[in-house]
């Protein structure tokens, strides 16, 4: 199934699919990283539970008239998806006011965002993934305007899709990471992961976090947490 | 002349105009700050400068046709504008990578950068005046995106004039931060100054600064280099 590796990155490597040109296996890793790598640790699991609410998402968005890279599950870590030029931006949905956004904006955390707020972050590991603007995505790569207009329409469609996906489990959307990627044909689509891993989810009774927050604060068992977030979406299948 | 003290900011103060309803006086200080208040010293003869180099700036754009608060000088340190209110941004237009975009980016200072690129900056001095985008400038203030486009063209337009203004006299307009307020019909007018305390102005031949980058960097005379460029400035008239 896996052909060559392509690159690595901190969450999953990239293999060319064995004789299917134009697609790619993701192969989720075991790691955890947080602060751009600052704090990092390896929990065997972690790489089933992310490709498993990964996939399970992608599939659901699928279905709900989202174009997206994800073509199917190959394997408990492994997806196969189509190869996407990814555009390196990541566009960040917020519903309400969580992380870096409280502190930059002296907004205090929990604060509804309404409307949704989009943020463009250069990715560039070295720069520590700096929040810029349309002119800076316009200037640093060869996104388009049209592009970036494109983007911005589709990530609201998906946030208004998996706010529906999560409130029927009883989760809040708090934020999302969403990257974006061309097809051959030019297209642009969601590509790369929707997890724990990329989200803030809360649940709406207790408050509690089900996302990767547990491990950058310190304040609970990720496995046990991204496992409980499986189950919840699955039961709701 | 002066009525009432309005307010007091870290390079001008605000007075009523006496008898004047809706028109202000601008005085400017003697102070000179840098890095958000951090760096700071009281340079006699600077009022004076900022307060001929900004009059003549405007007066210009005002003869160019841009709208501004601008009505006219009236002393040495003082000018009366329009009451303007203001919206709570620094409008920043750079067409040379230099300062804080340089390093943020990793884009060489001295780079072109074509077109121009402008960036917001939410004007709150304790969170140390943040990058923000059109999203977060509609969540944090009452302007609206028609508004920010309006301010986003003029912002354009002052730079193609202001370019030709330094141009004429042998500078290049490496960047500037422009200030916009509403006036009582409701229409968005440039407000605030232009000086060399709010451009980055390099002479063309020999590339030196024009500028408070020779206050912030501690490699030359404040009033002297302020004073080359007014003298400049008003040999071209
Ligand atoms: N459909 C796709 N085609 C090509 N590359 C992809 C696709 N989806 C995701 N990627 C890329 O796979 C790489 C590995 O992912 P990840 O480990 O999350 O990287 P990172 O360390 O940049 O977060 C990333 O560069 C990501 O952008
Ligand atoms: N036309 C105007 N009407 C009302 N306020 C103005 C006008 N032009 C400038 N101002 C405001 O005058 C204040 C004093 O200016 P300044 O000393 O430069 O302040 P700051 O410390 O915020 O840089 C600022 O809040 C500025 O926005
Ligand atoms: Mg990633
Ligand atoms: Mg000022």
């Amino acid at each position: 199934m896996k052909g060559k590796l392509l690159y690595e990155g901190k969450a999953k490597r990239v293999y060319q699919a064995d004789g299917q040109p134009g697609k790619l296996v993701l192969a989720y890793k075991n790691d955890v990283t947080a602060f751009n790598g600052e704090k990092k640790d390896m929990l065997p699991g972690k790489a089933d539970l992310n490709n498993a609410i990964s996939s399970h998402i992608f599939h659901e968005l699928n279905d709900r008239g989202i174009r997206t890279h994800f073509i199917e599950k190959v394997s408990a870590t492994e997806q196969l998806v189509h190869a996407s030029e990814i555009i390196p931006l990541e566009v960040v949905v917020r519903n309400i006011a969580a992380g870096s956004i409280a502190k930059r904006l002296g907004i205090q955390a929990g604060t509804p965002l309404t409307p949704s707020i989009i943020e463009l972050f250069y990715k560039n590991d070295d720069l520590n993934d700096p929040l810029i603007n349309d002119d800076h995505a316009l200037f640093l790569s060869d996104v388009t305007q049209p592009e970036l207009n494109d983007i911005k329409t589709q990530a609201l469609e998906i946030n208004r899709q998996l706010i529906k996906l999560f409130t029927d489990v009883g989760i809040e959307l708090v934020d999302f990471k969403l990257e974006f990627g061309r097809l051959s044909d030019g297209s642009v689509v969601l590509s790369d992961e929707i997890s724990p891993d990329t989200c803030r989810l809360w649940d709406i009774q207790t408050r509690e976090n089900l996302d990767k927050d547990v491990f950058r604060n310190g304040t609970g068992n990720l496995l046990e947490v991204y496992e409980k977030l499986m189950t919840r979406l699955e039961e709701a299948r």
